[in-house]
């Protein structure tokens, strides 16, 4: 059978909990992973992504961007810059904002399924207790979904499971997806250490999201 | 004094004649040139770039893409597969067509522009006379500039000079703009060929709009 959905998978979190999502949604024959290895900081989610999707069962392609690292100019593709929790005071935005990210990785993913006849991609932005990127809003979305219908001449629609749901919720769906057991596969932390450094902004809203839950993070489970 | 636009440069005959409008609507020194290295078949076209950038006296950046190789399928990235004057039944689209990519080098451009608070970006992107890719439409580009404008909390203005001239009055452009010397330099060919093919679908468009403009093509009095 040929697939229906493409997640972006990232190896993180929230990603993890829409592969969940999207299997259950649209089949566990029906789901495919895509992960992109852009020259992040925390390049250990490149491998957190493939045993997420080896333990998903679903196939999975890692696509290279050499672009970001490229540009650089943000904590996560340029070495020279560590992740400051503070928002930059010219631009608005924290240090870890690279522009045209979603942008891009949703667009490739969108050729990548153009590719292979899939119309239905899985992202796990969200425009709630985040970290106030512009790239995940809700009307970001909605209007590259209409770029990407546009300029592919496609029918495309871009899944946002986690949008309006707060770290707490997305903790919540996770369980009642089946989820909780690949979290201990998944990773956050900005600075790419696995267990988690608890302490930059992910590895924050990461915690805050399973105490609100009243969930122990499998995470922290297997690294104790 | 900061650059106020950046021009998509591909080191073609449109985008040259676009780098000239900037430069004429902008002011010599408040243009700035960015070019794509994305594996493309005509890769003689990352040279003419460069020399049209020098001999137009701005500052250039050539920024690298890996991943339409990666993707592959289509007759400019993908060296197993040849360039087919007819549309593909299936698509409705040349073999030529790279999806995605007008919008990823206008995201990857938005965000070198970003960086730098440039807030125009130039692109020589037309719906008219074409090979009747989706990505060149007028609607495409204002979908993309709205999502761009959210995605990175930007002002930007996407131009697109030569949107809706036919190839003839593109050349014309040109002349009236003083471009024509720098056409000398310009590369179309798909390729790769300089002195061009003049049978690829790009030669022969090429061919028409200066001859039905009654203008000899410099490139090839240069190449005689």
């Amino acid at each position: 059978m040929n697939a229906q959905a493409l997640v972006v998978l990232s190896g993180g979190q929230d990603s993890t909990t829409c592969l969940y999502w999207a299997l259950d949604k649209f089949g566990s024959n029906a789901v495919e992973a895509i992960t992109f290895d852009y020259g992040q900081r925390h390049r250990v989610e490149l491998g957190c992504a493939a045993r997420v999707a080896e333990f998903a069962g679903v196939s999975h392609k890692v696509m290279p961007i050499d672009t970001f690292a490229a540009l650089g100019g943000n904590a996560l593709t340029d070495r020279n810059i560590g992740v400051q929790k503070e928002v930059d005071l010219e631009t608005g935005l924290p240090n870890t904002f690279v522009p045209g990210r979603n942008i891009v990785f949703l667009t490739f993913a969108a050729a990548y399924a153009w590719q292979r006849n899939i119309e239905h991609l899985v992202t796990g932005v969200a425009q709630t207790d985040y970290s106030g990127y512009p790239d995940c809003r809700q009307e970001t979305i909605e209007a590259l979904q209409l770029t990407i219908r546009l300029g592919m001449a496609s029918n495309v629609v871009i899944h946002t499971p986690l949008m309006s749901l707060s770290k707490k919720e997305t903790v919540l769906l996770a369980r009642d997806l089946g989820a909780l057991e690949a979290m201990a596969l998944t990773h956050t932390c900005y600075d790419g250490r696995r267990p988690p450094c608890g302490e930059c902004p992910a590895c924050e809203l990461r915690a805050r999201g399973f105490n609100e839950a009243g969930i122990e993070d499998p995470l922290l489970a297997i690294s104790a």
